[in-house]
C-alpha cells in the first residue's frame, strides 16, 4: 500500500478560497499492484500539475455553465498536468508512459476509460524533449499558445506599435511581453498612473490579464483604433461584487475593440505555435520564469499565492 | 434687414444642458442683400437641421480632444443641416442651390471659404429627389448609415440570429431593427429584465446605442461569440459619474468582440448603402419616422428631448 496524498473541494467559496474550508488536504491509501482497473482504464503517479488562475472559476455551483466544468464537491481537484502511467487497461498507454491531460491534485490518479483525454503529440514530446517536463505546462501548453494566439491573432501585434500588459510576470504575461519584444513591440508591463509617463502616446494593444480597475485605467490610455486582448480578469475571479467600469465611454470616441478569447478553441492552430516557440528558445531569444512548489500539499497555499498575484513566473506544483 | 434666430452655446453643461443657461435663443439682424461675401464665401438660408446625440459631445472644454471640435462659448451651435444659397461668392454654389453639410442652428448661415464643406453628391440627390429633403439628414444621411455600416460591416449580421438594439425607436435604432429584419434577424428593441423571456436562447448582436446599464444587463444575455456593436452611449453623455459596468467578465468567457465605430471613418463606403436603401424604400420594405419640430427656436428643447429619450424618430428641426 502506497499514500496518496490529495486536495479535496470541500465548498464553494464566496471571496478567496480558504485552505481546510473550501480546499482541504487528504491522505488516502492505494493499492497499486491490485488497483482494478475497467476495460480503458489507467493509473497515473503525478509528476507536475498546472496551478492556473481559470480553476478558480471551476470552483463554483455546477448549476452555473462557464468555459470548463465546475468542480465536484467532494471530490479531488483537477488540473493539467502530467504524469507517468503505473498501471494500464488501456492499448495506446504502455507502464512508463507519459500523460498529459487532466489529473486530480493528488500524487495518484485513476482515469476512467472516457475520461483518457492524454494528447499523444505533446506526449511524444515530453518523452523524447531535453526540456523540463513542467515546460510543457506553461510555455510549450496552455498559458504559452494563450499568449501566442491572443497576441497574434487577436490582438494581430505590429511592430513598432506599443503594447501594455498586466499581469506581465504571470504564466501568461511573461510569454506575451517576450514575443512582443521579438516583433519589435515596445513592451510596457505594469500598471499605474505612471502609464502616461511611460507610453505619452498611448497604447496601441492592452493584453488583459486582470480587468478590473487597471483595464478602466488602460481605456483611457488607449489611442484610436487600439485593441483590447481580454484573456483573463483575475482581479475579478474572487468577488460577488465585480469592479464597475467606467470608462467605456472610450470603446465608442476611440472606435476600440475588445476581442474576448479562450484559448482552447484555438487547439486545432498549435503547430505554428510550437514551432516558433522551440525556435525562439533554441536561439535564446525566449526565457521562462517557472514558480515551482514541490509536494501536492503545497499546492492550495501556491494556488492562493497565484490568485494575489504573488507568483514570479508559471505556478507549477512538482509532485514527485 | 431680416431677422435671424439663433441659439449660442453659452456655457459648458455638467450634465443635462439647461437652456438660457447652456444655449441661449438670440435674434440678430441680417442684411441678406449687402451682406459682404469674401472670396468663396456663401450665404445660406437654412431648411432643416438635424439633432444628435453626438452633439452633446461637442459641449465640452475645447482643451479636451474627441471625435468632433468642441463648440466654441459665445458662438452659434452647429449640426448637419440642409440649406438654400441665397448668396454667393463661390464659383461650386449658384443662388438657389441646396448646401448639404454643418451649418448653423440658425435661420442663416454665414458659410466662409474655408468652411465650405457641403457634399456635391448629396446635394444633387437633395435637388432632384422626390422624397422628403429631410430623409437625408436621417434615413439617407449619417444616422442611416451608421445603422448600415454598424449592422453589416461591424456586427456581420447573419440571417437567422438574434439581435437586442436599444433606443430602438431613434434615428439609427429604427433603421437597424428594418435592415435586421430584411436580413432575417430575430429583432428585440426593448431594454429591461425581459431579456430572458424575450431571447431564451440569448443574443448574438447587441446594438449598443446607450451604454451603462443596459450595457451590463445585455452582456449577461449575449451567447458565445456575441458581438456588442458599439455605436453610442447616450446614457453617459450627460453626466460626470459614468456608470460602471460590472459584467465584463462575459466578455472573456463568452468570447465577446466589442466593437466601437465612427461612421465618419467610413463615408468612403456610402455607395451600396444608398443603393439599397432607395430600393428598400421604394419596395416598401423599410419605412422612416422623423421626429420634426418647427422653427429654430423649439431646437433646444427638441435636442433635450432627445437626450432624454422622449424623441420617436430622427430628430429634425424644419426651419423656414
Amino acid at each position: 500500500m502506497a499514500s496518496n496524498k490529495g486536495v479535496i473541494f470541500k465548498a464553494i467559496p464566496d471571496s478567496f478560497p480558504v485552505i481546510g474550508e473550501h480546499m482541504e488536504l487528504v491522505t488516502r491509501e492505494i493499492d497499486i499492484k491490485n488497483f482494478p482497473l475497467a476495460d480503458g482504464d489507467i493509473l497515473l503517479k503525478n509528476q507536475y500539475l498546472s496551478l492556473d488562475p481559470y480553476l478558480r472559476g471551476r470552483m463554483r455551483d455546477s448549476q452555473i455553465e462557464s468555459i470548463a466544468d465546475a468542480f465536484k464537491l467532494g471530490k479531488v481537484l483537477e488540473g493539467h498536468g502530467i504524469g507517468t502511467v503505473v498501471k494500464s487497461n488501456n492499448r495506446k498507454y504502455q507502464v512508463g508512459d507519459y500523460y498529459y491531460g487532466f489529473i486530480g491534485w493528488e500524487e495518484y490518479t485513476h482515469v476512467p476509460a472516457d475520461a483518457v483525454s492524454g494528447d499523444e503529440g505533446l506526449e511524444k514530446e515530453i518523452s523524447k524533449s531535453e526540456l523540463p517536463k513542467s515546460y510543457f505546462l506553461g510555455l510549450f501548453g496552455m498559458p504559452g499558445f494563450t499568449a501566442y494566439i491572443g497576441l497574434n491573432k487577436i490582438g494581430k501585434a505590429k511592430k513598432g506599435e506599443t503594447i501594455f500588459i498586466s499581469a506581465a510576470s504571470g504564466a501568461v504575461g511573461q510569454v506575451v511581453g517576450q514575443i512582443a519584444k521579438i516583433k519589435g513591440l515596445c513592451v510596457i508591463g505594469s500598471a499605474d498612473e505612471e502609464l502616461t509617463k511611460l507610453c505619452p502616446n498611448g497604447i496601441d494593444i492592452y493584453f488583459d490579464n486582470v480587468g478590473g480597475e487597471t483595464l478602466d485605467i488602460a481605456l483611457n490610455h488607449l489611442k484610436i483604433n487600439a485593441r483590447v486582448i481580454a484573456c483573463g480578469m483575475i482581479s475579478q475571479y474572487n468577488t460577488k461584487n465585480p469592479y464597475g467600469v467606467k470608462n467605456l465611454m472610450n470603446v465608442v470616441t476611440k472606435r476600440l475593440l475588445i476581442q474576448g478569447f479562450i484559448v482552447f478553441d484555438h487547439y486545432h492552430e498549435m503547430e505554428p505555435f510550437q514551432k516558433e516557440m522551440r525556435e525562439w528558445l533554441k536561439q535564446g531569444k525566449l526565457k521562462y520564469k517557472e514558480d515551482l512548489v514541490e509536494g501536492i500539499q503545497n499546492a492550495p497555499n501556491a494556488f492562493l499565492n497565484l490568485l494575489t498575484g504573488k507568483n514570479f513566473g508559471k505556478a507549477v506544483v512538482k509532485i514527485c
